[in-house]
């Protein structure tokens, strides 16, 4: 499948979840076994050789295509998660959103230092959520190999948040 | 892998997220390729046969492994989701916490009422969550085919909620 073929898997929700505002809905994409598997040899193809330990997917849609990506690249898979969600010793990092700020979080002893990260979500908009997961990585003495997002918001420039230079998004609008 | 074995790769962790309370830590699990595939095959092994059509998984954590299980039986994956979270038009089904309610949500044109489905969550707790993710299914005329969980608290008697019979867990505390 190709990206245009894949781009047919993501539909576009007027309003939601405001007015003004495209929703991009990947339900099509999940209901496909034929899409996903596309999908995720694509969010992987550029990290096949990068020798990739850990796959990092950002609660929650990131959960989605990151076990198939962990398993596609013989990985291990470790969850980034919402304040207060995991459990033993925790590394924490504030990060501002358009009102506010949010926080993300990782279990201190599941990366090492020798590890080689790839970092998921399903859609990169402002950068402000997969800035924080990359100053997470860094915390634990890993390195981030790069990010694989399914979506990328060209027009928020989210990319220029990211100080990683390994950006890959298979859809961009 | 057998169950003796997988029960390894889960991690107590006392007095978490409060006083008294012992959590089952899944990240071990996720962190391993062979067991990861091992807890699927575990996972879905009783409907095999069983002309599954679509794998729910239940946010968050529902999402894990139900991508692997929908590939495993080459379903349909469908998220249910924490509310105002889902775009379209939605099936909202609200459920009794310990104080207070909660809402589990569904997309409408997810299921038909041809499909057989497999309700899939990390842990069946006390069974509000699980019950309600039935109901959400019924309301759409499809059929619950059955549950599948990694880990049964049977201490807390969440099957005795479920009309279900069909509760298959992989990990009994």
């Amino acid at each position: 499948m190709n990206n245009t073929t894949l781009s047919k898997f993501i539909k576009d929700i007027p309003n939601f979840p405001k007015e003004g505002i495209v929703f991009k809905d990947i339900s099509p994409l999940l209901a496909s076994k034929e899409a996903r598997e596309s999908m995720t040899q694509s969010l992987i193809a550029p990290y096949k050789d990068k020798n990739i330990d850990v796959v990092i997917g950002i609660e929650s849609r990131g959960f989605l295509f990151g076990m198939l990506m962990a398993d596609a690249l013989n990985a291990k898979f470790v969850m980034m998660r919402k304040p207060g969600k995991l459990p033993g010793e925790i590394i924490s990092q504030e990060y501002q959103l358009e009102y506010g700020t949010d926080t993300l979080e990782i279990q201190k002893d599941s990366l090492s230092s020798r590890d080689n990260v790839l970092i998921h979500d399903d859609v990169l908009a402002t950068g402000g959520t997969a800035a924080a997961a990359l100053s997470l990585v860094e915390q634990t003495g890993a390195t981030t190999v790069g990010y694989s997002f399914i979506i990328e918001l060209d027009f928020l420039k989210g990319k220029d948040l990211l100080k990683n230079p390994n950006v890959h998004s298979i859809l961009h609008y």
